[in-house]
Order: C-alpha cells, then structure tokens, then sequence
C-alpha cells in the first residue's frame, strides 16, 4: 500500500542521469579525463575561499548554541535583513527582510512560491525550452504546467503561443533567464513586453498573474549582455535564487524567495511560505550555511572560466556549420542537432565520448544541451572529437 | 489570488510562540535570567567539539568541489552507507545503505515518510498527547489523521480506543517514543502490544499498516529505563530520526528516514522518498553537515543535564502535590494542572514568571508541559516560584 503516485514516478527516466552513469562506465574504461562529459551542469570552479573562512570562523568563534539553534521557519532574522538590503542596494527595489525567505536552494525557492500562488486546477505557463524538474515542482501543487514552445530563432520568447495559451487559468509565469538550456538572456525588450501583456491580461481576467522568476543563472553573465532585473520590469514578480552556481555551492542547499515589494500580499506571501513549509517539513536551510552566506552575497566564485568556455565552443560549433544561438550567460549551450532526432545524433556522439543530452527533455526536440561547466583545457581536447563525429557521420551537411 | 489553503494556516495561532514571545518581552523587563522559561524544546548544552572539528578539517582539507557538490537526492551514499551500518550494529537489524534516506531534521523525514506510505483518503493514528505538528505533515499528503485519546494514567498507549478507532482506512500509525510531551518512553510490552494488534488488523484489511516511528529523543534516556527499538519488533516501521536533539543541532536539519529491511518495498519506498523531493523541493540536507554527522554516529552531546533537570522538577513537582508521570527520557515532563483548564493554569502561571505550555494543543487538556531543557541553576531558582504560584493560587488542593 505505497503511494502510487510517487511508485509510477519511479518507472521515469532521468535521461541526464543515464548519460552521466555511461560517462562514468565509459570513464573507467579509457580514464575519465578522456570523456568528454558535457551532461551535468554541476560548477567547475571551487568556492571562494573567503566563504570557507568565514565558515570556520563561525565555527570557531560563534557560541554553538546559537550558531546551531534553530532558524526561525522564514529564516535567520539577520540573514533576511542582509539579503534585502544587497537586493535592494543592487536592483533599486526596496525590499526589507520581510519580502525574504530563506529555502533549501532553488527548488525550495520554487517549490515554495508555485504552492503560495496556485491553487488546484490553476494552470503555470512555462516557456520551451525549459529545466524538466518544473513538471514535479508544478505537479506537486495540484495545478498544471503549459510548455509554451520555442522561439527556436533567438530562444527569447514566442509571445504569439504564449498569448494564445494565456488563459483565466493562469495564476503564474515561470521563467528562466539566464536560461537552461539555451544560455540565452532575456533581453529589456522580451521582459517588458511580458510585463505589459500580463498585466493587460490579469486585468481582464479580474485575477493576479504572478511571475516567478527562477535565477539560479543570475551572476554567470557575458560580456556585454542585457541582463534585466525581472522584479524592477513586474510588480508582481517572486524572485526565486540559489547560491549553487554563483559560489559553488550546489550541495549546500541555499538559496531564497524575495518577493516584490510592490507585489499584491507580499507580506503575506512569504509567511505563506512558512506554512507551506510545516506540510513539506523543508524548514529552513542550516542555520551555518545560511550565516555564511550573509556575509558574502555580493561575492560570487571566479566564473569567467565559463565564457572562456563558451567562446571556444561557440565558435567551434558555428564553423562546423551548427545553428546555434549565442549564450549570453550560464554555462550551457544549446545548437540544433544534425539531424532531426536529437536522441539519434546524441547516440552517436556517445561514441565519439561525446556526452550531449537531447532537447527533448527541455520541451525543445532537434536540439540538445552542452554543459560546459569543464576545464578549459577539456573543452579544447574535445574540438577534435567534436570534429571526427561531424565529419564522420554528417559528411554532407551544408 | 494568494492559495487560499496557506492563507487560512496563518490565521492559526502558535501557543507556544506566543508564550515565547512573551517570555521574551518579560525578560527585556526583568531580565531574562529571571523568566522561567519552560515553553521551547531547544537543546540546552553545546554540540560536541569532536563535531565542530570535525567540520573545520572537512573545510579545510576536503576539495570543495567534492565537499559542496550536489549530493544525489537519496544522501550521500557514504554517509548512507555509515548510518546503515551504525544502527545495524546497535539494532541487530540488517539495514543496507539502500534502506537509508538523508533528510532535513525529523520534519522532513516524517512528511516524506508519510507521502510514501499514504493516499489521499487513507487515515493515520497517533496517540495523544502528541507533537502539534503532525496535523501540518499529515494535511500535507492527503490523508488525515486522527488521534488516540491519551492513556493518562501511564502515557503509554490506550489499547481500547486505538483499537476502535483504526479501520481499512489506516495506513499508518504515528508513533513517537520517547515522546513530547509527556517524557514517557513506551515499553517493551506496549511496543509488543501494538506489533501484535497491527499484524492482526493489516491480515484482516489485506492491507499494510506502516509504523512511523518518530525518534528524535532517542539518545536522551534516564536511568534504568526500558526503550526499545521499534523496527526490531514490527518489520513495517519507517524510523525518523533527527540529530537535532542528539547533537545539539537543530538548526543544522539533518536527520533520516530508515525503513526496516524486512518493510515491504522497502528499497522501493526509499527510491520514491528521492521522488517525493522531486514535488517538494526538499532535496538533500546540506553535503557538509551530512559528512559531518557521518563521522559521529554514535556520539552524543553531554545530555545529563536533562536527566538531573528531571529528577529535580520530578520531586518538586509530586510534592506539591502535581498528578506526574515521571518521564523516562526526553527533556520533558506533563503534569496534570491543578485546575480543569490547563490554559487558565498556565496564564496564572505566568505571574510568578513561570512560562508552561497547556496540554491542549497536544491533544490532551487537562495537562501541562514544561521543556526543562534551561540550566539546572535555573531550575533550581524557578522551585521557589512553583512553590509560591501553587501555594497562593491553589491554597486548597488536595
């Protein structure tokens, strides 16, 4: 008598996983530095080491009471104020600690803020192509998640789908920029023109559209990138972030919910979140991790090595005659396949120790994903493997 | 359009912020030395050094690539692989890393545990007096739970109307032992007890009935007192641990779910725990504090404090008279209020500075609490308060 619902999720298949388990099968054969492991978008540079002291100074000096006494449900007092006030310094929005709540990294940050605006039967617009982990996020709170298509030109967004998927139903957009897969931007342009049809929208349909705005991706930015504060664009905007990219921090699951200040409820909405909390039993992140981080939010890891990566690719890939667009931040990349299947063209990397993931899991087929969060010195051994693949199996592509 | 579920959750108060907050504000004017603050369940003594060193090498000499990376969503398998072996070692039950889910702190391992083994409309029974909070975790899966009036002579459990009470409908029984509030550890033969009528009743339903065993005050025991292990009587037990209380770690959120080899599915209830985070956002607890915990298994803090605290409130309190269960461990102790309503008696209390929590919101009116996890020096001065506020308010009692 287990639950049949999380039973048939069993029977799903991580194709990200897969691959990863093959690079590493594949890694014990020919030693893993000759795979060329382009699936996990895990970072590739330590944290900086001013985090690590602060942590053992914590350790060291703070009274271990109160340094591992519990955190209030929303968050450390101290930490909220800390987070508020670099938001509020960097985006010009004024937020205070009460618009904070601190989660377990991202998917808390979602997971949190869909239940605090959905209700059962509600629909959550999303945009292709999209991180797969948004179905469970969304599926878990009784509404629905719509993949809006592509805009498979500029991967920005397809306003003519998406205002035909708008709906009475729609309690919420959540979006993803900088973007996985694509490591694309969303450009001032695409976010006010969001802004303006759902704020059009919700005022016909007499309800609030929220947007969440997933930006785990924020601090990883290219060169002469337009990088809009989504919040400073809407109102009504839960910014959901996470520490696991911009510090290299994955496993220490931090990350919070800044609601707009100007948002409907604001206040309300993050003492939902410690509601929300008592039913998942998520609690708050450790109250160590939490400290730490307080004292470095305006720090990130040293990320350059991923744009160094991004161009050796980009290039790589435009000369070898791939449609790609450029990314503008992250450490993904996303060209389209040589041929139609994705799924086929990323077997057949495999044997090259290529490993690639097919779009099809981002609601996005005839595309896949490079993860390049790998040393540069990889990347570059991987150009020629990259070669010997298009050139052996896709000898008459134009 | 705010979920109008979680908005209703905030109109509920917390008793026992409110005494808190109370205490709070009454120490700002007395100091807080003099408030005798009986309200919070918080450890009281330091986590082990051992542990802050511990965590000082990791940071220090682990590669923080490894030491923060993602750990996958079932644990560390290192520190699953360790938890495994420590509690077959102390069980005699031949866990394998495979029955083992890390989680964040007891709460998120009860709500996962519950997820796993519930539907919606299936019915989950505990036993009063019991944790507040279960009502939030077992609301959030669906199911509902229904509970057991206490056994107030002995705060075991009250066969007759647990008997009544359970149904095809029951999917799993809530247990808690050593348990909050009443201190009460359940015995051999009330463990005996309820294996034997649960075995008799699922043959009957043709269904399973899980035990969730709820054991964070595991390690917190006094002397001579029988404490069984509940997943060696009944194969279907899901044990929930947290090292909040053990380790003086609350804050930190780490804890597991271990579902007893003998369990059906019980590898597969493990997997679909991995599932379950997948909708909540849950994830893993933070990688430091997992490999941190690893290394300390079998440690404790120094927790006689809390013995020596009961001894002292024990006598006092069945000398003035107070109807008292000794508690067999935890760093709790019920008593019966010297007057119908327990909420009046507490009120009364709190003139003489003595902040106790009423038994109702613990599903048991009538009865006290007093979390005498506070230094025994201060519990020592908070004898002549009792003494006064039982002596001017209940001149009469028997």
């Amino acid at each position: 008598m287990i639950a049949s619902h999380y039973e048939k999720m069993l029977q799903g298949k991580s194709v990200i996983r897969e691959l990863s388990e093959f690079a590493t099968a594949r890694g014990k054969e020919i030693g893993y530095e000759n795979v060329f492991d382009y699936s996990l978008g895990n970072p590739s540079v330590p944290v900086p080491e001013a985090v690590t002291e602060t942590m053992i100074k914590l350790l060291r000096e703070k009274n271990p009471m109160e340094l591992h006494g519990y955190s209030p449900s929303l968050g450390i007092p101290s930490v909220r104020e800390k987070v508020a006030k670099s938001l509020s310094q960097r985006f010009g929005i004024p937020y205070e600690a009460e618009h904070i709540f601190m989660t377990s990294g991202a998917a808390g940050a979602i997971a949190h803020a869909l239940r605090a605006v959905t209700e059962p039967g509600d629909e959550v617009l999303t945009f292709a192509p999209c991180f797969s982990e948004y179905v469970p996020y969304v599926n878990g709170t009784g509404a629905r998640l719509k993949v809006v298509p592509a805009n498979t030109e500029t991967f920005q967004i397809n306003f003519e789908a998406f205002e035909e998927m708008l709906s009475e139903k729609t309690a919420a957009v959540l979006i993803n920029t900088p973007n996985n897969p694509s490591g694309v931007v969303y450009s001032t342009a695409t976010i006010q023109k969001l802004a303006e049809i759902l704020t059009k929208k919700a005022g016909e349909y007499g309800r609030e559209i929220y947007i969440i705005s997933d930006e785990p991706y924020r601090e990883i930015l290219f060169e002469g990138v337009d990088a809009p504060c989504v919040a400073a664009h809407y109102g009504n905007t839960l910014m959901c972030y996470s520490f696991s990219k911009s510090l290299s921090f994955p496993g220490e699951r931090i990350g919070y919910v800044a609601v707009g200040p100007a948002c409907r409820d604001a206040v309300k909405i993050i003492q939902m979140c410690g509601q929300i909390s008592r039913e998942t039993g998520h609690n708050c992140p450790a109250s160590l991790i939490q400290l730490a981080v307080a004292e470095h939010l305006d720090l990130t890891s040293d990320l350059s090595v991923y744009e160094t990566n991004k161009n050796i690719l980009y290039r790589e890939l435009t000369q070898l005659g791939f449609t790609c667009t450029e990314p503008g931040g992250t450490f993904y990349i996303f060209p389209k396949a040589l041929e139609e299947d994705a799924k086929i063209f990323c077997e057949k990397g495999r044997k090259y120790d290529l490993i690639m993931v097919p779009g099809d899991g981002f609601g996005c087929p005839g595309y896949f994903r490079m993860a390049y969060c790998i040393d540069t010195e990889k990347v570059e051994r991987s150009l020629a493997a990259l070669r010997r693949f298009v050139e052996t199996e896709y000898p008459n592509r134009k």
